[in-house]
């Protein structure tokens, strides 16, 4: 594989799960650049142009010249072809299922009260972002009911393996108590954060 | 490949992106079912117990007892191993970065906004939903710019050919003057809504 690089912003669940999943196989990055999104380093001229036209993090550069949006992307780019996706059609497509269900149904309630709650601060939200907390906590709580059940019956969300819809789902579903979430009424949940945290070459969130 | 049912909303650009990929690859369903989401079809008790706990449609149901939500997976299921999912590492995770985009930073906003404008009506929209639509505005034309950046130089997202990444970003995309965006104001989308409409095995979403 060509050198890795990272274009990140540490704290990010989203960041988090290209470093987790690069961990779990082994693999290095090159380098590891980091963003200020409270600043606008992602805003950039030379970002918007060269990096990520979206103006977001994370973005993996493969070599000199690629570079690839999307978490749940570029952890599929790293993972091509190892025990992380399974073969089995089915299994690929509840792989996605779930990685889809992260992205749209979960990450936009846990991992957007997360940020307003430590990174900006309840007082520093607009009246509009403030009105929506109720919803997104709501939303949030919802998701995480469905986890808890799906897991109720299983360890790992797909296939009684990890896969990388583990590791997306993971990555804001362990720091959730920082948006005001209670893992403690979801027990399943719990005991799966833990089998996570216990795979070999697994590596936190803040490393 | 079993017997395929699918669970719907057919207006919804969602379960059309399932119905298009089937057609591209000749693929019927032996059945389909429609839900009246303004009802709350999909939110019965049944439903959440039996289709889809997250009380969302579509859902691609595989012979009696497999039911597969988020539309991306259902369609990664019907595709796999055909000519709209590349093989090349990279042209695959690409594929995947064009759908995550879809379903993060247009859907909400392309998708809601027609949802909210022709189905909900906006005399019938909470004042904190009314309030959102500015910035849902300002998204997805902000998604329309980076997609009509990138189609200039390009006939189709990924690879010079139909992937899974333009059926999904055409189901929103090709109606989303019903959500007030002005699709000429985008050349190369509109260039490239006339190519995928002209490809074979092509159906409009009212069918």
């Amino acid at each position: 594989m060509q050198d890795l690089t990272l274009h990140e912003y540490q704290w990010s669940g989203n960041c988090y799960k290209i470093r987790l999943t690069a961990s779990l196989l082994g693999l290095t990055f090159k380098d590891r650049l980091e963003y200020d999104v409270l600043k606008g380093e992602t805003r950039t001229p030379e970002y918007l142009s060269r990096v990520n036209a979206n103006g977001r993090i994370p973005v993996l550069q493969i070599g000199q010249d690629t570079f690839l949006p999307e978490s749940g992307a570029a952890c599929h780019y790293l993972a091509d072809g190892t025990d992380l996706i399974p073969t089995d059609r089915l299994e690929k497509a509840q792989m996605l299922q779930w990685m889809f269900f992260e992205q749209y149904s979960f990450e936009p309630y846990a991992g957007t009260l997360r940020f307003w709650l430590v990174k900006k601060g309840v007082e520093n939200l607009s009246e509009e972002q403030k009105a929506q907390i109720p919803e997104r906590r709501k939303q949030g709580e919802a998701a995480l009911a469905i986890m808890d059940d799906h897991l109720s019956t299983r360890k790992f969300f797909v296939a009684e393996k990890v896969t990388l819809a583990d590791v997306a789902l993971y990555a804001y579903t362990h720091v959730s108590h920082q948006g005001g979430f209670d893992l403690s009424k979801c027990p399943h949940v719990e005991a799966w954060c833990k089998r996570i945290s216990e795979l070999p070459g697994y590596i936190p969130i803040d490393r």
